[in-house]
């Protein structure tokens, strides 16, 4: 006979016997317990989790993968990793993740609130209709319009079903209407337990970001982001109008892509919350008016060639089903307007958030992602420019730059003495950088005195203050002919080269010429600037002071400087629970001046001195 | 040798020569003619018409079954039963038919005119744009909506297309918009040929007319009709109901074979007159309101019971492409307002077209199809309502009633000899009764004295005022125990029945009683009636004479009474053309006060009274 050993689990009590060896992840899905899994049990999707509260073993090389220091102290494991050979104390956390998701979504959607009264013009209401008589020969559909105001059609599709669906529920019906359209969305049968939701996406170059919404509270149920998967078609913007004009399908592919996406998160929502999708009655979108077109299907090609002709700026609405995104198929889907064909709805969303079109102040907002947007202005006049600063900041052409997941170097610190300290995400070991730790680099760098003005890396030793007892020295290297500098040394080690900080040098030059052009349309200057907003996942993560020492923005004082995270995304939110910012986002587009910084002889001077460090030593 | 004769044809002076006892219609397509043939020249189809203009022999059994006396002396012949026994020249009519049918059509459109300044609200516009430039970087839809005042939206599908349309054709494009929706319906290359056309529909239980128009000039270029092809499914609107419930498909049956009807009316509009369906931007329907249901595939179940309850009255608009009607597929489909469940939007069309509602004195319509609507007033007050009335009118549920087509008797005449004389379709040999047919019969036996007040066929020759030389009496018989009247013998003999009396009896009375009550509602008499305008094919053929007799109508002078065609189609049409009016036909259809007659003791009590003929002798 094997020898047996004892499980119990934590959550539900339960205890049974398992022979030496057995695997966990199959012993409790035997025993039925829902443990999920989707690489059957290969160690590679990291879902299995138990937690070992009393037993157990050393953590394996796949533990090692998934779980930091801590969680593996706390006994965090794979359980298909496991072969059981003592007695195991185990929780499953899967089990409690009904409550455990709803917690941490909880903290997370805390900062999601909007401070607005929700006014979507989206609205349930239960109807007790008369019933028909000799009094009361009105028809079906008069029924019902006549409980609203105004003038209200009922789609065919809804017409269709209307008389069976009024007398199997005895004239009693919750209907949807969308008092914007004039429009029923819905007739439901009683008092439906439903409620209204809307969604809003956030469609970057790089990440794909979905927030779910109550429409009648207003608050945030849910969100969620993804990579767009249009990057294997080409890292950005421009590489994939690229791809739509050198591929016959191009178009259609990219278009599909991003629906798949975004159909994803609708299902995630309704998942998540035990939704239907055809209660989410409206979707707001924002993003590069590039991604808008790709959503929409249009043709982005004649953006990439001077003079840079957008299919369409305004404000667009099509039906749900037209673009085969699966919420309701009558609701409506509003791309927020843009202003120019590189100044997109993400901005006017920033704008929308952050409000600085109603401003006193004079306000920048700087959006960097793939590329540079940026508006400045008050509530008397405001202008908007782009430059296509590169996507250094986003960790694209940087020789070990990656997007900011588990191992990325987020930020870099270099004391003193010299002494080099790396936050890496996850605490996972280190396999390259994000954007927020190529600037922090890049910063420290020149703090240390190892970047000149001219963006160069010292050569040797020599240069540094102390050479003979500076560490930093050692992680000065020549790779290839090519200066550059060690964050992290071992078998795969990470480091900066010289051409990485030229690539910061484009990208943050583009920006700062950018921003100083628009102070002289304005005719104003960096210090007139009262406030300055950094949106985009990039704002969240960056040390002002290495932004300002790399010199992104004109001198200003660190304090002005806020971090308002997706203001894109919350102008989206904005616009999907309230027509009146619907309306003002609109008004808005047609209200800021565009600026098209390639047509200016100015602008190219001023972008080659804006390539330099100024706080770097001569 | 066989013997050998020359063909020539007079068309084109083509000669040629065949064998003893060729096949004309044969030999005619062999030599290249298209002579139509749909029934493979078995003689069934009577398309394939030569005129045999010299030489030639008698003509066939085939031939008298299609030609009239006066058409076969004109040597008009089926080809595909001639078998060439001598020289021959022809005339081939489907050689000129294009010309001819124009002329045809011309003088059948001549009717149609409508006299109204025309504005449908969709406008064709040559649009040269401006070119993109550093000066100008407006987007393309931008650049398109940016030449109309107001709100415009584009929709999707023309959106996917613009950027490449205004390229290719150098920014000059034509638009056509559709202003009452703030819409761009197509963008085409160049300066467009085409016009934009507009189709009415008048959807009768029986029979289905289309209309096609020149939205820009409102001309009528085209007009058609055919059977209701659900009249498979039951001959009258409770009969449709009764399927549609029974079936479980029944619904989608009925409506799809009223689609396909109506999409062979706007291939044969598109035929006729060399232009594309795309080009068809809008089309109106009227129709009773089981009809439209039909059409649209909304539920007419709750529709034959009390309290009649339809699923719609008001307007509906939808999209071409919605209910898969073949003109642009981002025309509107609008369906005329309806009263209430049996006072469609045909009654609300006749009272658009006859401007009842805007006159000073009192007027009656009345529409007598399938089912007898008739709506009374004047500008101040409008009542209107229906009556099952039976389909005797239009020929049906009458021993040998038959629709008005070829072979049907239309007119019957007794002189005061007591000679009869028939009038018949096409001028053939009679097969049966058409609604006109039976109103003159009845109407002419009541002023010969062999139908009483109550309806009953005298018995026998007695009756009559000179029994012993008055040859009526020949065609009193008894059938079976029942009392008939011939009125064509020979193998086939046409007669009407006692039942058939009572049939019209059932039909006049209702509608009798229907006036009764409105005029009653109305606070008048009939000797205040200024006007009884006759709608429907019905009010085309009869003799008023008649319809005084049988007591259709309450004792007016007949002078009073005005045909008026299909009043229903012409204002389909006139909503079709102007948006002025068809706000006007929903205002009417909001202030027509409806009176359901089923529900109203007094109207069974003049039902009753009324089905007796006053003129009869006691």
């Amino acid at each position: 006979m094997p020898q047996e050993y004892e499980i119990e689990v934590a959550e539900d009590n339960g205890k049974f016997s398992v022979v030496e060896g057995a695997n966990l992840l199959e012993t409790l899905q035997d025993e039925g317990y829902e443990v999920p899994s989707l690489c059957g049990g290969m160690g590679l999707c990291g879902k299995c989790i138990v937690k070992v509260l009393a037993g157990g073993q050393a953590p394996t090389e796949s533990d090692r993968q998934f779980f930091s220091d801590e969680e593996l102290q706390e006994g965090m494991r794979l359980s298909c990793r496991l072969e059981v050979e003592d007695d195991l104390l185990l929780a499953i956390p899967s089990l409690a993740q009904g409550k455990s998701e709803e917690a941490t979504a909880k903290s997370e959607l805390d900062e999601q609130i909007i401070d607005i009264e929700p006014d979507s013009g989206i609205k349930r209401v239960l109807l007790d209709l008369e019933k028909p008589g000799r009094g009361d020969q009105r028809a079906d559909a008069t029924r019902i319009t006549d409980e609203f105001e105004g003038c209200f059609s009922l789609p065919l599709g809804i017409m269709n079903e209307l008389p069976g669906k009024l007398r199997e529920n005895d004239f009693s019906v919750t209907v949807t209407v969308d008092d914007t359209e004039g429009r029923l969305l819905s007739v439901e049968g009683g008092r439906s337990q439903y409620e209204s939701y809307g969604m809003a996406f956030d469609i970057g170059t790089t990440t794909v970001a979905g927030y779910g919404l109550d429409l009648e509270t207003g608050r945030t149920l849910y969100v969620d982001s993804g990579e767009n998967p249009q990057g294997k078609f080409g890292a950005d913007v421009v590489s994939r109008i690229k791809y739509a004009r050198e591929n016959e399908d191009g178009l259609d592919r990219l278009q599909s892509e991003i629906i798949r996406t975004i159909n994803e998160l609708v299902q995630g929502f309704a998942d998540a919350r035990d939704i239907k999708r055809k209660d989410i009655y409206r979707a707001t979108f924002v993003g590069n008016n590039i991604m808008l077109h790709l959503l929409a299907g249009v043709d982005p090609t004649h953006l990439d060639q001077a003079p840079y002709i957008p299919g369409f700026t305004d404000p667009q609405r099509f039906d749900a089903e037209e673009l085969g995104i699966k919420i309701n198929p009558r609701g409506k889907l509003v791309l927020l307007p843009s202003l120019a064909g590189y100044v997109g709805a993400d901005v006017m969303g920033g704008i929308l958030q952050t409000e600085m079109h109603k401003s006193d102040g004079l306000n920048l907002l700087v959006d960097i992602g793939t590329n540079g947007e940026m508006a400045l202005g008050n509530q008397d006049k405001m202008y908007a420019a782009s430059t296509a600063a590169g996507p250094a900041f986003e960790g694209a052409n940087i020789e070990q730059g990656m997007t900011a997941r588990a191992g990325a170097i987020s930020h870099v610190s270099i004391d003193d003495e010299g002494n080099l300290e790396l936050e890496v995400i996850k605490d996972k070991r280190p396999i390259g950088l994000c954007g927020s730790g190529i600037v922090d680099t890049v910063g420290e760098l020149i703090k240390a005195g190892l970047i000149g003005e001219k963006g160069a890396i010292v050569s040797g030793k020599s240069a540094l203050p102390r050479p003979t007892i500076n560490p930093l020295g050692n992680r000065l290297i020549d790779m290839d002919g090519e200066k550059a500098f060690w964050l992290h040394v071992d078998n795969n080690p990470v480091f900066v080269t010289q051409q990485d900080v030229r690539e910061v040098q484009l990208a943050k030059g583009a920006i700062k010429a950018g921003i100083e052009i628009l102070l002289e349309e304005f005719g104003a200057t960096a210090g007139d600037i009262d406030r300055v907003y950094l949106a985009g996942a990039f704002g969240n993560y960056l040390r002002k002071e290495n932004i300002m020492r790399i010199g992104v923005l004109p001198r200003i004082d660190l304090d002005k400087i806020v971090s308002v995270g997706n203001a894109a995304g919350q102008g989206a939110k904005l616009a999907l629970i309230n027509r009146g910012k619907m309306e003002e986002v609109n008004r808005i587009a047609r209200s800021v001046e565009y600026i098209e910084l390639s047509f200016r002889q100015d602008f190219t001077e001023k972008f080659m001195s804006a390539m330099s460090f100024p706080e770097a030593e001569e």
